[in-house]
């Protein structure tokens, strides 16, 4: 088959595999039919995540049909149409009973396109497949699920979630690129009084208004838009800068939450002497796509419209030039790339 | 009237004051019976809350009479003996409504030794009487009810109940002074498996085992002890330096809660880096001493034993030495001491 295959630090391309194979008895094997590139995958990419090897195919977002199962796979049929989620769960241990797939202990976690192939090909083989793939609600468009492997489940559980927006609270997001937006768009299902999205991108900040935020700003002028106030009861950071992380804290009131959602090579500065006093909480985390089957039921009632997040579609084979295109997308505008297959 | 004045930095003086008078319809004036010494004091004595101005009683622990009220007092009698909280709740403010007392926006806040006159002395004017005294339980000894005026819900509530402390759980307590040893005290509320205290002093490592902590343990021990498990599920900083914050987030285990209690006056490095992928929670604060109630029902009920909290007793008119003793506590082990007048 084709694949999209890292082969060392800057050194990426579609080329042919061989086919995956079942390999343990909670395997599937699922057809890919569209996927989509994450801001994690272009850190791979530059070689900053060294426990992925070179010769892993790339990917851990995707929609698809399965296409055989192990012995052990029972919930997941041969020819359903599921979404293959980022996070790969045993569903065994004692992390995943306490639906926190993301940090499963039992030999899951966040496998695909790291430590074992991925998405970004025809075929994909998914481990403890009964845990790690969600069927798909006959009405969902396409472009909604393949968001619902990863993108959204994160901004909801990582971001909103964790932050705790509640209704009528001033909500800041720093950061609107994707994952971002998706935090914007799904704040407004806990109906907060105002949404502030935050970038350094003119482009971003109107898809940011297109998605329901009601104000779009540069960071400098975020501090003297919540002057007024207390400041913001909930901040999600979704930049993965030691400066946006520290924007959250000293934009965030006396008793708020500052969600952590961006990834982050190096540390902050974590300003104690002006937030010990303050009762803030702040989180961090990855994503357990545990939200996966609430946030389909949303999409699929018409609840949420997540279709904005999408900005391009090509063809499976032209997976380079999408990176490319995703790349630029602080600069351009561009959102999530998806790439349809057959 | 007799009391202790910060007369400057380094400056602190047992002298004559004008007594206290009603200057607000919402205050009580209450004679102090018993009173002690906060870390907090220490750290206004060395001048490092510019906000104190010299002249101020210091003080913001006690336990009295209430000997006059003002014309809008009306849960406050006099002649009843009361709890001073050491924060003062105008109770009408929105963070007030939701017992964020600690954080009131309404005229009160953490008042008492800091922006008035406070409880190192002979009568102290209270504001906001309703709200920032208690009742006292008719069988609670003296000395409880002191340390329930601050210590003790601030570390049951900045500590133990921030930190979500669980049945089961591993929960460390970095720093084994006053506050971290009533963590240990209070955290047994929740039942944790084991609650590890830490300390450079000796003499607190032993009142640590002594209140009921299964471990106390150097600093470079405690990951040591660790190294089997995921590492602890509550890490509360009692502290208040950037390495104890650090050393809280090096025994998190995924998904655990570090609490910030300490009074930090530098920043800390915050190891995104490491932590954004944790799945942990931090949280900061300072007490609202909603728990006052709570604790003082448990403490009437035998259900806790606060007093090995008490290391030293001396009557009010030596607390010139109480402050010398309380300062060298790292080093001696000496605990809360409590001042007693009449």
């Amino acid at each position: 088959m084709r694949a999209l295959v890292y082969d060392g630090p800057g050194d990426i391309n579609w080329r042919t595999v061989p086919e995956p194979v079942i390999e343990a008895p909670t395997d599937a094997i699922v057809r890919v039919e569209a996927t989509t590139i994450c801001g994690t995958d272009l850190h791979i990419v530059k070689g900053e995540l060294p426990e992925v090897r070179p010769g892993t195919v790339l990917g851990h977002e995707a929609v698809g049909v399965v296409v055989e199962t192990g012995p052990e796979v029972h919930g997941t049929r041969v020819e359903s149409p599921v979404i293959v989620s980022a996070v790969s769960a045993c569903g065994n241990c004692p992390y995943c009973r306490d639906a926190r797939y993301g940090q499963c202990q039992g030999g899951g976690g966040r496998l695909l396109g790291r430590e074992i192939s991925g998405t970004h090909a025809e075929y994909v083989r998914v481990p403890f497949a009964d845990h790690s793939t969600h069927p798909l609600h006959g009405n969902l468009a396409r472009d909604d699920a393949v968001l619902l492997a990863e993108v959204l489940p994160t901004a909801y559980e990582v971001g909103v979630l964790n932050g705790h927006v509640s209704p009528g609270d001033t909500v800041v997001v720093v950061g609107a690129g994707p994952v971002g937006l998706a935090a914007v768009l799904t704040a407004q299902i806990h109906s907060p009084r105002r949404t502030i999205a935050v970038d350094l991108s003119p482009t971003r900040l109107e898809a940011a208004e297109g998605l329901g935020a009601d104000a779009a700003e540069l960071p400098g002028a975020l501090l003297a838009d919540l002057a007024d106030g207390p400041g913001a009861d909930v901040a999600i950071e979704a930049a993965g800068t030691p400066e946006s992380f520290v924007l959250c804290t000293r934009a965030i009131r006396p008793g708020g939450h500052i969600a952590n959602i961006g990834m982050h090579g190096r540390p902050a500065t974590l300003h104690l002497e002006a937030l010990w006093r303050k009762n803030v909480t702040i989180s961090t985390g990855q994503v357990d796509t545990s939200s996966i089957p609430t946030l389909m039921s949303m999409l699929s009632a018409g609840q949420l419209r997540a279709s904005p997040l999408v900005s391009k579609h090509l063809p499976l084979e032209r997976i380079e030039e999408a990176y490319v295109s995703f790349a630029a997308g602080p600069t351009t505008g561009q959102l999530k790339v998806v790439l349809d297959a057959g």
